[in-house]
């Protein structure tokens, strides 16, 4: 994986103070605008879920519709959108959380997944885990079992994979980055 | 086609007065969470744009991610991703439009396609057209040509596709609702 991280790491361009002071952001927009680096992506968490016996891919708004509708699709299974508080018509479920800079509410249509169900959350990226956590309660909410939360970019000086094991979420991630 | 075209409708829920009075909301949640019907969807549009020699697919924000990146991958190009003011981050290109309910501003980076690339626009719906039409200057600015502009669903009383289409900007979609 030595050179496939290379390749990744230079398709993905770091900003630092932005969006706010203190925060670098890790643009993967460059990634997606690149064919070879996008497949390369899209392979290794495609690989990874091929026989992993999962029903559904949650995709998490907006970054995680990306990569997470491309890997649902090439594993032949249906998307469950995830999205930001009042963006989704009928019956949903939230949950609110906190990150570094203000509440968030996430949101999930009712009866997008049910028992028996194992669900793979996808986004392009864990800092605090907080997104990855409300999205799991959501699923768990419909009765279904999160088997793992998957990003591209880890942050691991924000915790967030701590979190999550403790909240009994595996996590896998192709990336790591220093810092906040 | 019209087999397809009641497999597909009978995945799209309509909300009527949401999210303001007067709109019917047109959701493909239930679509997206339908993996036969995801993939007569898709295949729809990869079938169009196989030998359309089309360079680069632009989804918008947030909807468009969706197939528009599912598309994208089918057809082995890269995204360009077209997001709402202030989520990109580094040089971008902007241009602010009106929607019935208030204005918009739409953004790419400076330099995710240019001269010589046929760009295809990728959303879920065309309603008024401001949307595509907006990507469409953003794209052209950086040199670009845009094909085509495609949809799952086209709201011709919104008159959407006259618009773009009296800017050169010729259009294709899959399904067709009456009213707003």
């Amino acid at each position: 994986m030595r050179f496939d991280q290379i390749t990744l790491k230079n398709r993905i361009k770091s900003y630092p103070d932005w969006p706010v002071t203190g925060i670098t952001f890790r643009d993967l927009t460059p990634l997606f605008n690149d064919n070879r680096a996008l497949h390369l992506c899209a392979h290794a968490f495609v690989e990874r879920y091929l026989e992993a016996n999962i029903t559904h891919v949650a995709a998490l708004e907006a970054r995680g519709f990306i990569l997470g509708s491309i890997i649902a699709y090439q594993l032949n299974l249906p998307i469950i959108l995830v999205r930001k508080g009042g963006k989704l018509p009928g019956a949903v479920a939230s949950e609110d959380f906190s990150l570094p800079h203000g509440k968030r509410r996430l949101e999930l249509q009712k009866g997008s997944c049910g028992d028996g169900d194992r669900v793979l959350i996808f986004d392009d990226l864990i800092a605090t885990g907080g997104s990855a956590l409300a999205a799991s309660t959501l699923i768990q909410s419909q009765g279904a079992r999160v088997v793992e939360a998957a990003a591209v970019v880890d942050l691991p000086d924000m915790g967030g994979v701590e979190v999550l094991g403790e909240a009994g979420i595996p996590t896998f991630t192709l990336l790591a980055y220093e810092g906040s």
